[in-house]
């Protein structure tokens, strides 16, 4: 893992540092329902395979519960486990109390259907917010567990002061995880909003009007600067693996001399999609007592 | 209610007689499914109140049940009825296997949380897709009931023969009726969408963009002549009441010189929501045994 260099710029988001103000309410929070309850917020991730970086990811999610002093218990699966026993599995931390949240890391192997196994999760555990009826909820405006990574777009804009009400918004990438929650999210607060996508037309045309641009395909370096309006807020939220190092989808170098402000990879959403993976273990301990 | 006059024009989709076509497939599959299950699909109405288009829409849902040959049981509630009471009744049609169908008829009263109510349908009787389990399926790709007007369009667009498919869609409104459910169905079938409103700036500058041009906002002759392209296809699905008549978002004499197709009100899509609707009951009752 890159080691992130100290952020002195001010147009680039910080999201280390964001996170760990995340990180330090949360403990505090973690005390206080201690303290309450005499018992300990817990988290189940389960991993199912090899997938080099999403070992990396529960690792990090692990050591994330150690800092907040939130139970971390690890659930590691073959690669050839069938749909049944992940979602046996499941069923078992649905049922047991002293577990609060459950996390499945995605991308799970090829044979499994993902859909089917999110909907597995009780949504009082669904700390990920992929359940449909999180998902569902979040449509309607009333968000509770939702996708991490969208939230922390949300999230850094609040720490940032940026109202996106009545802004133009573009989203590049449609997926379930990422870009059609964060178009909602956005949506919700009012923002004008476009998803573009792998079968949009001329991107460019569509990413030059972007006040808040939200990027989000896996494709490394696609956004330039001549697709960015001058002065906009890009958020870099892709995140492609190469020789053991993460790139985004936006060309920072080229790119960052026409933003107003900048989320990158690494070091700007990804720390914060960790944190508040942590602050939903404490609300969903909260909401189960 | 008007009569809607007979549609000659090519380019005004013809609502009436797609409701046609599809209320006789539905017709065919009840008595399909009463010689193999030996029951009649039913559905149950609840209105709150006494609002006039309320009492006309629950009355035309009734007399289209009467024509595919689906029992309808009609609950009329006062005006001052509470959630609790709505709730309630809610529970006993969520218990009652003789019903398939519950649809509670929008809008209620100022007093009921209407999130609330839609959230107590049983998922599986929810056959105007409100659930926010139905919207978080739909949200995901995985389309079962949802809301009948924004699948009303995607039909129109089928029967169009017209694959939205990388095209541009604007949607103007962000209600979870119509306008964020319709943007989530036409982003599953990959179109590039954009969604505009109330807090949008310059709204004719997005309107011009759009190849598809849905507008669901309640403001009777919004969208004129200049705020569309050259060929659009044009839904509209406003509704504004006045003197006992429906009327459009689209001025639509102005309008239909530009588009390729257009969507009228009435006569559009409105009609196709309610065949739409008895499609679901069908669906609901096979799913139910």
């Amino acid at each position: 893992m890159q080691e992130l260099p100290e952020v002195t710029d001010p147009r680039i988001i910080d999201g280390k540092k964001i996170a760990q103000g995340i990180e330090a309410d949360v403990k505090r929070g973690v005390e206080e329902f201690i303290s309450e309850h005499g018992i300990r917020p817990a988290l189940a991730t389960i991993l199912v395979g090899e997938h080099p970086p999403s070992k990396l990811y529960v690792k990090l999610k692990h050591w994330a519960c150690k800092r907040v002093g939130i139970i971390s218990e690890d659930h590691k699966l073959p690669q050839e486990t069938t749909q049944e026993e992940i979602i046996g599995l499941i069923a078992t931390m649905n049922k047991r109390p002293e577990i609060h949240g459950i996390l499945v890391q995605l991308p799970l192997p090829g044979h499994i259907d993902e859909r089917e196994v999110m909907m597995q999760i009780s949504p009082k555990k669904d700390v990920d917010g992929f359940n449909p009826l999180n998902m569902g909820k979040m449509l309607i405006g009333r968000e509770g567990f939702v996708p991490c990574t969208p939230k922390g777009i949300i999230r850094a804009l609040e720490e940032s002061k940026i109202d996106p009400h009545g802004m133009e918004v573009v989203v590049v990438g449609h997926s379930n995880v990422v870009g059609k929650p964060a178009a909602i999210m956005l949506l919700n607060r009012n923002a004008t909003v476009k998803v573009c996508h792998v079968y949009t037309k001329d991107l460019k045309s569509h990413t030059v009007e972007a006040d808040i641009l939200i990027v989000a395909t896996g494709v490394r370096g696609l956004i330039k600067a001549d697709m960015v309006k001058e002065g906009a807020i890009v958020f870099d939220v892709g995140i492609t693996w190469q020789d053991n190092k993460v790139y985004g989808d936006v060309d920072f170098d080229d790119v960052l001399p026409r933003v107003g402000l900048i989320s990158p990879v690494p070091g700007g959403v990804g720390p914060m999609t960790i944190a508040i993976l942590m602050e939903h273990t404490l609300m969903a301990a909260r909401m189960q007592r």
